[in-house]
């Protein structure tokens, strides 16, 4: 598309007080030299709206056409949270320059570089109302519609006192609903719930969550009010956290730092190489078992018709094993305090589906070869044992992982895969190999 | 813990303004008996703030504890779509009988009960607030006072004109921040972002998240205003979406669907069994191609080796395709029109893996058996086709499945891994039958 057309259209938009986020997929589809000729002719004001609504890549190689001094003009327009995270992708050296360029908010955002980017602090915000709590009602809505154009949300108003220290929250409707002169200590909720500075971001999601929050405040150790996490950041939190719980389930890797549709083929190789170098080494891992057993196969072929199924079965026990616990962890839906009943529940889910699936090859094994009654046997044996060792497994590995601190959905892909391969496999030729006289 | 000792840490946490979720939470941990006499004291509006933090399976087996006469009058008490959402978790019959012993609320539960559960209709709330547009601003504020205890939420006011068509939006910052004596038309946002009744809840929650929006109204065909859905019952619908994707992708089943702590071994086994039953077939399949080789593997019994590493190779890039298409999809990162360019992306990804990992097997394959030169070349070769194939098959077959309108996240599990064990297999032993008279 020409830029005279986008451009028209992208003013059309605009009059018609269309959302950035639809400005944002205009810009899209733009390439390099016609984004820069656009973001020349918008205010400061229209492309900070804009930029906000674009994805992390797309930001950084769009300020890097601009002028150091354009962008720190941009930059000064937007959010406090967003012009951080934007920072926070540039290079050290890169952030330093446009800092110094943007006075007001210079502080602000340096404080909040400070916080780790995924903890509380990281996805804060400074653009919050807080009120004294002996100022009357009236005062307060007076004093509110003076700073509402600047602060992200009004409609909770945190209450501190004269040590900057939060003591109350009264939600908008509360404040509008009160009679004039009602002092705000007299109807603020003492019981705040607030997080921690450093508390992790997915914590934070889970309380807003449970709580049904719009927005959440944060403190320093003394109580202190520091900033505010709004309900569009932790929605963003819970969907990030869903995908890197997903790409780590499936063995994918870590993808999830990638733009999906515009990466390079190479970028995307090189994230999701590792996993399959270390699963590549996890097969030959398990295939070095059915080696050692190769005296056992060499004397009955038909055993390998049954290393698959074997496979499989474990392969998917494991995963659902896995997958559900970690979930449930991640959710909130299973507690610490809940992990033993949790994991003596699914060693019984492990022995029932053993069963069931055991006995349902040994007869389709025993069909299969009539010649050979006691195959199924061996087959069905081993099948029993493999599931329930995966889901023992499957659960068992993610505890230990979790225990220790590490992300338990890490341990899902090649780890597990290779070790309950490599137990199915021995356990099916060990059970083979004991019943070697009757296969024969 | 006996029951006297929670009433107590109940009415103490009530009167310090505990959370509704909080409670729930000390709920949790009573028997049927104990729950029973504590809903016995507790007033039919403390009763609902409770229950309406519990999940659905303790929600119900609570409601059938008590008397049809108390479980209407706390039904009543309940936000309209939550009570909804419990009375579409009874038998027909139940919900029959106590909808007729609610007076006021039926009609409008009723009318909810029409929609599908996954729909903007089934998780909307009919406790909204509109307005007339030709009313002036104070006045507005003065309705809102008298309105506000009812409302789920009244940071934002929907304008109606005088059909009940949505025709305006005013967020309540806007409006305390207007001058008096300005009608609502003048100051309302005219493009309001609304969905209709139909939509799917996914698609909602993707609107929403997109907008940053704290609650959407929901419409019929003529754009009249029937409900609003607000961001906390959007949270519960992105994890939960996520979690569905989660388990379809891994392969675990229709879990979500059931309480993972409190479920017994059957009902999880039940919802477990069936994929992997299908799997067990799959597995029997790819193992029937190895039997169609049997000749082959009968000189070669060192070709059983690599049945693993082939087989986990195949499993990994089609579950890495096929998570990070459906994953892209879900969250809108994929739209219809990038498919394409996506999946040639994908082809050229797998071609990259397939030669890289080729070479590494090839190699190793080669220091293993020195003696057999050409069992490198023909690994390496059935690696690389295995590869590149289970990347298009994972693209491919979540691309169909959509197109025609079904989850693609449900062709991740056994499906995929059938047919990528299969074609995997037949590629490698057939490979290896074409370089028989190297290998022997």
């Amino acid at each position: 598309m020409p830029i005279q057309k986008v451009l028209q259209k992208i003013v059309a938009k605009i009059k018609e007080g269309a959302h950035p986020s639809d400005l944002a997929e205009l810009v899209d589809e733009l390439n390099d030299q016609q984004r820069k000729e656009l973001f020349e002719l918008l205010s400061d004001e229209e492309a900070a709206l804009i930029i906000q609504e674009m994805d992390e890549f797309d930001q950084v190689s769009l300020l890097r056409l601009l002028t150091k001094h354009r962008a720190s003009s941009i930059l000064k327009e937007m959010a406090v949270d967003d012009a951080t995270d934007l920072l926070g992708e540039l290079s050290p050296e890169e952030a330093k320059e446009l800092l110094s360029l943007i006075d007001e908010e210079a502080e602000e955002i340096k404080g909040l570089l400070r916080y780790r980017e995924d903890t509380a602090g990281g996805i804060m915000t400074t653009d919050f109302i807080a009120l004294p709590e002996d100022i009357p009602v009236e005062e307060a809505i007076t004093r509110l519609r003076e700073m509402a154009p600047d602060a992200e949300i009004i409609y909770y108003v945190y209450v501190i006192n004269d040590q900057t220290k939060l003591t109350g929250v009264i939600s908008l409707r509360d404040l509008i609903a009160a009679e004039d002169g009602t002092l705000l200590k007299e109807i603020m909720l003492k019981n705040v719930i607030s997080v921690p500075v450093d508390m992790d971001q997915e914590e934070v999601a889970r309380l807003v969550s449970r709580y049904d929050l719009l927005a959440v405040p944060v403190v320093d150790e003394e109580q202190r009010l520091l900033g505010i996490i709004t309900v569009d950041d932790i929605i963003d939190v819970i969907e990030e956290e869903a995908t890197e719980d997903i790409y780590r389930l499936t063995g994918t890797g870590e993808v999830e730092s990638v733009d999906l549709l515009e990466a390079s083929v190479y970028s995307i190789v090189r994230k999701r190489l590792p996993w399959l170098i270390i699963s590549l080494f996890g097969g030959l891992l398990s295939g070095s078992v059915i080696g050692t057993f190769e005296a056992t196969l060499q004397s009955i072929v038909i055993l390998a018709v049954f290393i698959p199924v074997i496979m499989d079965m474990g392969g998917n026990v494991g995963a659902q094993s896995s997958t559900l616990f970690v979930r449930g962890l991640a959710t909130g839906e299973i507690e610490k305090k809940d992990i033993w009943s949790y994991f003596l529940r699914e060693i019984k889910i492990g022995i029932t589906m053993g069963l069931i699936n055991g006995v349902v090859i040994a007869l389709a094994a025993s069909l299969w070869q009539w010649s050979r009654p006691m195959l199924g046997v061996v087959v069905g044996i081993a099948m029993f044992i493999t599931i329930s060792l995966a889901a023992l497994i499957g659960t068992l590995i993610p505890m230990i992982f979790d225990h220790f601190g590490i992300d338990p959905a890490i341990t899902s892909g090649p780890f597990v895969t290779t070790i309950k391969d490599v137990t199915g496999l021995l356990i099916y030729f060990y059970t083979a190999t004991v019943f070697m006289k009757y296969l024969i």
